[in-house]
């Protein structure tokens, strides 16, 4: 459940802060005769330097794509080369001098287009992305990469020896890279600004913290108040599921959303991830556990949603900046909306259920949609992130994002970084994992990237997911009873006007107020918890939040 | 069976003629006193910059993997661009004026070493590439790369639907092209002998043309004499066989070779090949007919056998332009020798041939080795060169050369190539197609890259897997009894220490005297071929070639 790389990787150096790029040019000394011929020349090369990049960025993403997926171990020592080596092509190229003279040069002409014209917010966004990239060297860029790709080949074999010793100093480097990183953008209010506006421009420390602390307020009782009650019987799901038919079902309800499977494709990979090579190729991969049946399954609808948001941007924007989701937060509420709103509601299951059945009749033949929608909907205090349920999903990523705040400020080491997680996890979650597989090294962030600004996008994503979920129900009431049909056209169709087709034309925070009538929220998000676990869960109408917190909620 | 994407991508602007690189340089005023410290700086240099070609090309290689294995449809027209976009970065590099320099500088001290020390091979190799490269300007490599990625696309889909008209303007383009490559090294003895040179450097027009005939000479009335006889049963190969023991039994026989799958892996496409991301990464592709048996078997072990010849290449030579095989013919010669002379011998399946029972234990519970063996090595009159066996094989090659320097030389346009095509099959195999799927369609050739320089190499590969294999049982006569026993580490050694170690250090010529004690000769080869097929088809001794012909033949 890993975030698509497409957002995570790709966006990292991409996104920008508009800052200092020299003003003027040549543009204004032009004769002012033919404007529009000198601005439509001046345009064509910008596209065009700007595609190059497109291209050179898909061409890396197939290289970590195949090192995910079919590169046999012998491989790795030059992939991390290569991988290295386009990183600093790509680098070179947004921050080719050229770019910059070319930007000076449109601005004034973008400045007089309507703010939403697609040139104009190629212009703008270019400029963010340039004046961001030119702030890190190539060394860095590559050094980073190159270490990115040692440490997490080094983090497949220590995870499961559960050898935190092994990954000690690659993770100390990665931190001293990440606040390396985070230099070249001060000054800065906090160290992880830099880190997080890469993922979510237009956040920092200070707001993410916010967030949470609101969200922690009112998740803890809900918590208490479910974890209270007889805990879920969902063994219908564990034991024995062959792997094939587990990955048909997950990619038929991927492609009853949506997934055009003629732009994309599902592989096997150890960490589960969505990532785009061009408008029409754009893949997913999962993982099966022949175990448990929700793993192969949800990783898939995650996956998929991030896909759909991808597949759904505007073919006019393909091949420039504006071409993909427009922030980690974005296309996290998009895989948690597909994976957890619409692919965790009884309304889907009414119409899967048979089809379920169908695809393992020894298992669930006798297994009521009653008894297996409680049991893909199970709350407990656990120990993994990516298999926690919706509800306590949060709790993990608030103690990764403190940890990583403690980490960066330096007020905890890496050495100690297995005893403060086990601390954390006792405290907040009431469970403490015995070794560090379970602990520390569960994660593949922080082990493959960076430190900082990992995490926290996940959150952003569940709060967002309800609250553009909410928008849509409010516009087109009739999406629930389509669910229970198999179809997804409104809702998809809804989320393409409203949010994918816009691709990065518009930033997050533009974006949600446009699509939902209001800047980010958590009230959607807690109604839609309580209304849901609320009955799951038979909880006393007294513990329910407050009216202002009811509403729209859940498929 | 077509050749490693290895061999004839890779190599095509990489291998040179040694031409007009300015001599001299800064090396002849450095101060005398240090000469060690300035070679092995400008050493480092050169090496540091050939490296990031290999890197670069090895990334080349990923994408075009991907393009054949995995890639959806709506990813083509994107790949065809960030192919080009590679090929154009790769074409800068390898013909940047700082590569000419640092050539130009260090020959003098390459000229002092012993002519097999690695640096001096190095330098030499380095300066025949670098001449060849810059012959060609980069414009007419994105070119002609972006134009073989949308041919190779068309021809994928008017191949299944006999339109040749399809392919027609895709062709006269490829050979417009493939005249203007010919041009950028005028001046030539033939047309084609620019393009010869790319794939075996060495040959030429006239050299191949004189083989050709000398191999036409001996084929015929072997060929006549063969289908003189009754026809051999080989219904035993056809009707349904499982896909999954098809791929295991080809690739349980190229592990038992020596292809390491930790370095390697296997993987399914359209035309089955071979090909080099790194030393650690060498991949081979296959395809399965679920009605013929031979065709992925084969197809796996002729692939096999040019990656056996990549993870030879000795590892001191890895990174550097010296690090892959040496020609397309000899790369041919060791696909031919494991998949023919190797892996069609009565005596692998001496071994084999329980495992196969063990495998299809429905099919081949009843069918003696005897009538297996006679069944993999039938030869017969037909149509399509990639099923041939290995007597009418060659005939296929010669047709396709000759049509080559028609088109070439303007004799042939290519809107009468079907006609022209059904006319030589007629007189030379006896046979004739219905329609261009069988036909001038048949082959990826000519459709994915250019007309000329792409065919020849197959029959100079199958006369040398003779010719290697005659010098290794002379020194080794323990190898057949080796095999029989389904071991192959002393054929392989050999083939490691007299071949494949040396990787482009020695040219095909001096590779092929030295590793056999004479010039590349069709004796052996056709010893071979008479030993094995006289005695599989009872054919008279009067027919048999004289004594010189005689001599080590077959497993």
């Amino acid at each position: 459940m890993r975030v698509g790389q497409v957002t995570k990787k790709a966006l990292k150096v991409s996104k920008v802060k508009a800052r200092g790029i020299r003003r003027g040019g040549n543009a204004a000394r032009r004769p002012a005769r033919k404007p529009r011929r000198s601005h439509d020349a001046l345009l064509a090369e910008l596209k065009a330097r700007l595609a190059e990049i497109r291209d050179l960025a898909g061409a890396a993403a197939v290289l970590s794509w195949d090192e995910a997926t079919y590169m046999p171990p012998g491989g790795a020592s030059a992939r991390g080369r290569q991988g290295a080596l386009l990183a600093r092509l790509l680098h070179e190229r947004r921050t080719q001098a050229r770019l910059g003279t070319l930007i000076d040069q449109l601005t004034p002409y973008a400045e007089t287009l309507p703010a939403d014209h697609d040139d104009a917010a190629l212009v703008r966004v270019a400029r963010r992305d340039f004046a961001k990239a030119t702030r890190v060297p190539a060394r860095f860029v590559e050094q980073m990469s190159q270490h990115g790709s040692a440490s997490y080949h080094a983090w497949t074999r220590a995870r499961p020896n559960d050898d935190f010793a092994a990954m000690r100093p690659y993770l100390e480097r990665t931190l001293d890279l990440s606040r390396e990183y985070a230099e070249f953008f001060a000054p800065y209010r906090h160290v992880i600004d830099p880190l997080i506006d890469d993922s979510d421009a237009g956040m920092t420390c200070a707001t993410v913290r916010a967030l949470f602390s609101e969200l922690r307020g009112e998740l803890l009782p809900l918590v208490r108040a479910i974890c209270d009650r007889p805990p879920t019987d969902d063994s219908c799901l564990h034991g024995g599921f062959a792997e094939a038919p587990q990955l048909d079902l997950g990619l038929s309800i991927a492609k009853a959303y949506g997934y055009d499977l003629a732009r994309g494709r599902l592989d096997r990979t150890h960490h589960p991830f969505c990532t785009r090579f061009s408008a029409g190729d754009i893949r997913i991969t999962t993982r099966i556990d022949p175990d448990d049946l929700t793993e192969a399954l949800f990783s898939t609808l995650h996956e998929a949603g991030h896909a759909l948001y991808e597949q759904g941007v505007a073919a006019a924007l393909d091949g420039t900046p504006l071409g993909s989701g427009t922030s980690a937060g974005v296309h996290e509420s998009q895989s948690r909306l597909w994976e957890n709103v619409v692919g965790r509601s009884r309304t889907l299951w009414q119409h899967y259920h048979p089809v379920l059945r169908a695809t393992f009749p020894d298992r669930f033949g006798e297994v009521p949609l009653e008894t297996f929608y409680r049991a893909i909907n199970k709350v407990e205090r656990s120990l993994i992130r990516t298999d926690a349920d919706e509800v306590t999903y949060n709790l993990h990523i608030i103690i990764r994002f403190e940890l990583e705040l403690d980490l960066l400020e330096g007020r905890l080491a890496v050495k100690d970084l297995p005893q403060a997680w086990r601390a954390r996890y006792q405290s907040d979650l009431g469970v403490s994992p015995q070794d560090d597989r379970d602990g520390c090294l569960q994660d593949v962030h922080w082990y493959d990237d960076r430190v900082g600004g990992m995490f926290h996008s996940y959150t952003i994503g569940n709060v967002l997911s309800a609250q553009f979920y909410a928008a849509a129900l409010a516009v087109r009431p009739e999406i629930p009873s389509e669910i229970a049909a198999g179809r997804f056209v409104t809702l998809k169709g809804w989320l393409d006007e409203n949010v994918y087709r816009h691709g990065r034309k518009l930033q997050a925070d533009a974006l949600v107020r446009r699509a939902t009538g209001e800047p980010m929220t958590i009230r959607p998000y807690m109604a839609y918890l309580w209304r849901k676990y609320g009955e799951l869960y038979d909880l006393p109408q007294a513990l329910s939040r407050p009216a202002s917190h009811a509403g729209q909620g859940g498929a």
